[in-house]
């Protein structure tokens, strides 16, 4: 809450509802936050809470292949999607539920998906990245609270068009923020902090929604849709690391839900 | 008013909040809709309602200045901005206000600014393009209600980032449509619908909020943001026409406010 009178600090966020539309050397300084919440980066946090050790996120399906296949059999889950579907040969597709325990504990996750790798790899050019799904968002709140560079908030979209749960997720951070700092917000974050603020309290419903929640209801996969809307289910914040480029828990733990009520 | 169990037509309805997210081939046998509400389609609106003959929509400024000084003198102005300021030499800038019917009467308006035309331009592969503000939003909506295609909402943005203003005009058009049809929406409309929900009812206001507001306050033209913000000041409906591309008058008239309450 900002009490009347008193100075919060300035901090710029922008939110980008796709990669291709953040401009050229943005990033740079900045802090940004990557979001593919169906399902790309809720699968992301499903994995290292399960024990991965961590993630290779890879664009290209033979890319993957000849990583894995160089890596200690039992060791290593290839996995990823096309048009939402199981990669043939691969070991998993791009379920949160598939990623439990019994089968991360110690490896190394191998994944290609459609709209989340391209977002994280542009992310890349960043001070910092932080991976982050409605699953993992007090963590990532606490880690925004933490450092105060400037925010770029990443949205992967779907096959190139802005979809409605990665905005909603998006807004939820501004509508978290606002409470903190004054806000140089661009357009893009007040149109996603007015999804969040009209459809934030029936989440599940509005990921069933959107063009990305339609297209996995008619795949079967309702239940990762409800997965995906399992707001604070883990505590820990994936990062993005360099060389090679991988993502491993970068922190972990929260000290109270930051859920806007 | 939507009543319980009756029957409504189902009608696609996509928004692209840029251009540039219109996907190749889309706007096949739709009529397409397209809002640059700062300032290119408010200005297009004011200067056919002030008399002007069709306005001519040029990307280039030597080809609009070649165009112009091809046109018998006294019976042509050439307006347009770059940066939001009147092009050296020109006659005009792209200011509403300064279409008035003492300038246009039986005038052509050669027109170039930086993201309408790019709209414009993109829109003409639909098959009618109807050119949108909220200062004929009413007259834009009975064309909508009388011409059954699939429609696709174009918004010009703002030097290729969305815009708030253009998100607000077409959440506007999806708060009206979704009365009389079961809308099929893309994730683009359902962020602009919600955008529309909560900043509607403060149009003036959010129109100086956005990044675009905020560039013409820098610049002084306070005045504009009001003009484009006086929802149903004409019942005119300005159609790209092709052979050359040109914009006129296409239909004239409003039976009644479509304007949400």
């Amino acid at each position: 809450m900002v009490i009347e009178g008193a100075k919060t600090p300035e901090r710029l966020l922008h939110v980008h509802l796709l990669p291709s539309l953040v401009p050229s050397g943005a990033l740079a300084d900045s802090i940004a936050v990557v979001m593919d919440v169906l399902r790309a980066t809720t699968t992301i946090v499903h994995a290292l809470a399960a024990g991965c050790t961590h993630v290779r996120p890879m664009a290209e399906i033979d890319d993957a292949r000849q990583l894995a296949d160089g890596m200690r059999a039992g060791r290593v889950i290839l996995a990823g999607e096309r048009g939402g579907k199981k990669i043939a040969g691969f070991d998993r597709g791009n379920s949160p539920l598939e990623f439990t325990p019994e089968i991360c504990q110690g490896c190394t996750l191998v994944l290609t998906t459609t709209n989340g790798t391209r977002a994280l790899i542009r992310a890349a050019e960043a001070s910092r990245v932080l991976v982050a799904a409605f699953v993992n968002f007090s963590a990532v709140c606490e880690q925004l609270l933490a450092d105060p560079r400037p925010i770029h908030i990443l949205c992967a979209g779907s096959d190139g068009e802005p979809s409605l749960e990665d905005a909603l997720l998006a807004g939820a951070f501004v509508e978290y923020l606002c409470d903190h700092y004054e806000l140089r917000l661009n357009d893009s974050a007040r149109l996603a902090w007015d999804g969040f603020e009209n459809q934030g309290m029936t989440l599940a419903a509005s990921l069933e929604l959107g063009r990305g929640g339609q297209s996995l209801l008619d795949l079967g996969f309702a239940a990762d849709i409800a997965a995906a809307a399992a707001v604070d289910q883990f505590h820990i914040v994936p990062e993005l690391k360099r060389d090679p480029l991988r993502i491993e828990i970068g922190a972990a733990g929260v000290v109270r839900s930051r859920w806007p009520k």
